[in-house]
């Protein structure tokens, strides 16, 4: 065998082991046993101690050194092998592993702390958790920057620096926008009303067959914090109910059958190997945004929801359809990422982008974290926070160790918008299917320029391939001047 | 670190991935999307493929060599590290990787192949199966019998032969008394009506509180075939509905919460060890069978269960308690084994302990297993076989690898017998709580005797320590006997 296949081997077992790993944490998620949490963490740590050994097993070194690219695809894939083999050298077995271990655990703390505002329960496993996880940033980093390190895991080829330029050119602007509608004559009214837990369920399955979602690779539960998970042929998706807040479920399920269809997508080819899966998570999240407002916010399909909703549970009584379509997107300061409109979105973002930067620079302590958080939530959103699980306990993701996640989100955002502008040109008729809830033109359209190709390229050549220009800020901007123009009537 | 902390704390990690592989197995049971199937194949082949790294790791056998036993526990361990060693050693390990990919996709396609009674789609699948665990029987028996190194992957110390003598032993007293009780004057009729499904689910569930099963450590869910999978705190057990027939449903719950609590009781201090689990399968089945038969199926349990039935659905209609207790050990041929009565579940194992034996000995090819099984089975039975899905396609076993692990239900169905003795002498007032609904009397004095213990023995030795005397077939005999002469009078 060649040092290639040799290495597409190796490669294809840890791949699936990763599947393996994955399809344990959406068990950990959704069905698993209260009482399992313990060893759970131990089987977790098991897990990742047979993965850390696969990936710098020192054969890698030796094949990588040898081998020949006989493709592009080839090519890509010694990319992605080099760049994880000197990454996972860097970190000892023993951190890995109890990374994996206090990880799995925190995951259950935090859950229980949110639920009762428990902040007591939760710092010092954040602590034990943040500790680990520098150390981690510190050895990838490599005399580097650390916080740099740990987005690389999700962002390939981003640094801090350049988000924090990058949101500092967002953030005037995105300000701008917001008070033009909050001064606006025109505001919508939220929606209100009961409405019943199973014909919510019915609905977000109906917009999981409408946005592509291939069912028999695939499932629909129910989870605390709605996630995607899995890749190739067992691509699952969890979603939430609340009875008061529809938008709730059907936004979230949107959100998840984006980052669903986006792995259901990648060509068969690629299965079980690096490039069989999303670029990153910032082209990830792009597709999960744009499955979520700039199709399924849009005006056009919020005007067949509307209708799906008059039928299913009355008239919403917002207005009729325009009226609905503002409802859906009404701009208004609320204390939770997940249910934000698309101005505030990104201040959430920019809020925990600063205050994990600090933790992992080590400028912040973590008995500190709720002061500062709650500051400058006020100074941002112009209102206090009222309970810790509607401030810093409200995401899970430092809980489980993802620091340097956050920003992907807002990268996300921003490639939806250039993808966005690129669709326009090609698809003029996709106005009048999305109409009829139909938003497959577009999702054909990701699907043969972004989602077949998997992590072939690097995210930004992704979005430049798809797009046929590099992204930038102006098209989000652009879009929602657009969209909330329209809406609020500036 | 000493040479037995070295491989306790190598064991540790492969019980907590052994673990993982279970969980996998749960969820391609449970909740798999039907497309996963392939891709779940090559998990399951990259999960075998480290372990069986990991079994024959060749410090295992340096450690093997140097460690010395700290205490009963530990001389334990190292009995079954050595075997497993000596064993795994023998397999290849694409062999073994061959074996876990193959009998994951066999799975499916027997669970289709039955429902459709496709024999055509389920021969070739079986043959490369069955090929490949003879080759495994062959590697692992050294020179010695195949078949017998299957039967001690699940009942470590018995023979074929020794399985043979017992059976040939059992077989006449069996029909002696099914001649009996089929000659009896008064014959019970079967259960007739229509048993409400969520109404059957919520008695199952109560049936898991009444026989101690730890809801926090364990979830009930719906599967084709019944089981019970994992050990420590997440044993998980699987049950299924027939709205005609509502023993199908509480005796096969039993019958896994048997399973099920045996691995809940291993005391924690096993946990992640080869003691961590049931002593072997057949002490497993007994286990099984004794919460089915003894406990679940006595006069006293099936009065309370009458009054349940009563209550959740009307009057069943049997002739009050007494024929109600009739009606559900109503001893009838029929073609499904899970469905049998006490009577003739044991014919059902022998015939395929005949024809399994053949299989890997070479004396009889699988396009030859049909005919050779619906010919035994009219010989047994008295009946012939309608349709595959009724003869040799109903049991997932051999599907999935599993030569060598029916003998072990009527070894447990000896071992059961034995214990059913020696309990009688220590709970005088047992019938009285089986009356009440109330099985914790039996299963607390196995926990003391059989559950906390784990595999720290040996089968035999399990049931020798439990019982006070060594296990043997006369108590088996006479429970029936006596069962079944006051159920039919003779």
């Amino acid at each position: 065998m060649s040092a290639f296949d040799e290495l597409k081997a190796h490669l294809r077992v840890t791949c699936a082991l990763e599947q393996v790993q994955g399809r344990l944490g959406w068990d950990q998620e959704t069905v698993m046993p209260r009482g399992a949490a313990d060893q759970r963490a131990e089987e977790m740590a098991a897990m990742e101690a047979v993965l850390h050994a696969r990936r710098t097993d020192p054969r890698l070194g030796d094949w990588l050194a040898a081998v020949q690219a006989p493709d592009e695809a080839g090519a890509a894939l010694i990319r992605h092998a080099r760049r994880d083999y000197d990454r996972h050298a860097r970190v000892p077995a023993d951190l890995a592993e109890e990374i994996a271990r206090e990880t799995s655990r925190a995951q259950g703390i935090w859950a229980e702390a949110r639920a009762k505002d428990d902040v007591d329960a939760f710092l010092p496993v954040l602590d034990r958790v943040l500790g680990l996880k520098r150390q981690e940033a510190q050895a990838m980093a490599n005399g580097g920057d650390p916080y740099d390190a740990l987005l690389a895991l999700y962002e390939p080829g981003m640094t801090g620096a350049e988000v924090a330029a990058l949101f500092d050119r967002l953030r005037p602007q995105l300000l701008a926008l917001r008070e033009a509608v909050m001064g606006a004559a025109r505001q919508p009214e939220p929606l209100r009303g009961h409405f019943d837990r199973d014909e919510q369920i019915r609905i977000a399955q109906m917009l999981a067959e409408r946005f592509g979602y291939d069912r028999t690779r695939g499932r629909i539960d129910m989870a605390v914090h709605p996630f995607s998970s899995g890749s190739g042929a067992d691509v699952r998706i969890t979603t939430r109910v609340d009875e008061g807040d529809p938008f709730n479920c059907f936004y979230s399920t949107i959100h998840e059958l984006g980052h669903a269809v986006y792995e259901q997508g990648v060509a068969p080819d690629h299965a079980l190997t690096p490039l069989g899966q999303g670029a990153s998570m910032g082209v990830h999240e792009s597709q999960a945004r744009f499955f979520e407002n700039q199709l399924g916010r849009s005006r056009a399909f919020t005007g067949w929801l509307h209708g799906v909703m008059a039928e299913t549970f009355g008239d919403p009584g917002c207005g009729g359809a325009e009226g609905f379509c503002a409802t859906v997107n009404r701009v208004h300061p609320g204390f939770i990422r997940t249910e934000a409109d698309e101005l505030h979105y990104n201040l959430h973002i920019m809020l925990r982008f600063d205050l994990e930067r600090a933790l992992v620079a080590g400028d912040l302590a973590v008995d500190d974290l709720e002061g500062a958080w709650n500051e400058r939530f006020e100074r941002d959103f112009g209102m206090a926070v009222d309970r810790p699980a509607n401030g810093f306990l409200q995401d899970v993701h430092w809980s489980v160790g993802l620091f340097g996640y956050f920003p992907t989100y807002t990268l996300g955002n921003l490639y939806a918008g250039c993808l966005w502008r690129a669709m326009q040109a090609d698809l003029p008729d996709l106005e009048a299917a999305l109409g009829q809830g139909d938003p497959m033109p577009a999702v054909r359209w990701l699907g043969e320029r972004v989602h077949r190709h998997g992590a072939l390229r690097s995210p930004r050549e992704t979005i430049a391939h798809a797009c046929g220009s590099e992204p930038g800020e102006a098209p989000l901007i652009d879009y929602l001047t657009v969209k909330f123009g329209a809406i609020y009537g500036f």
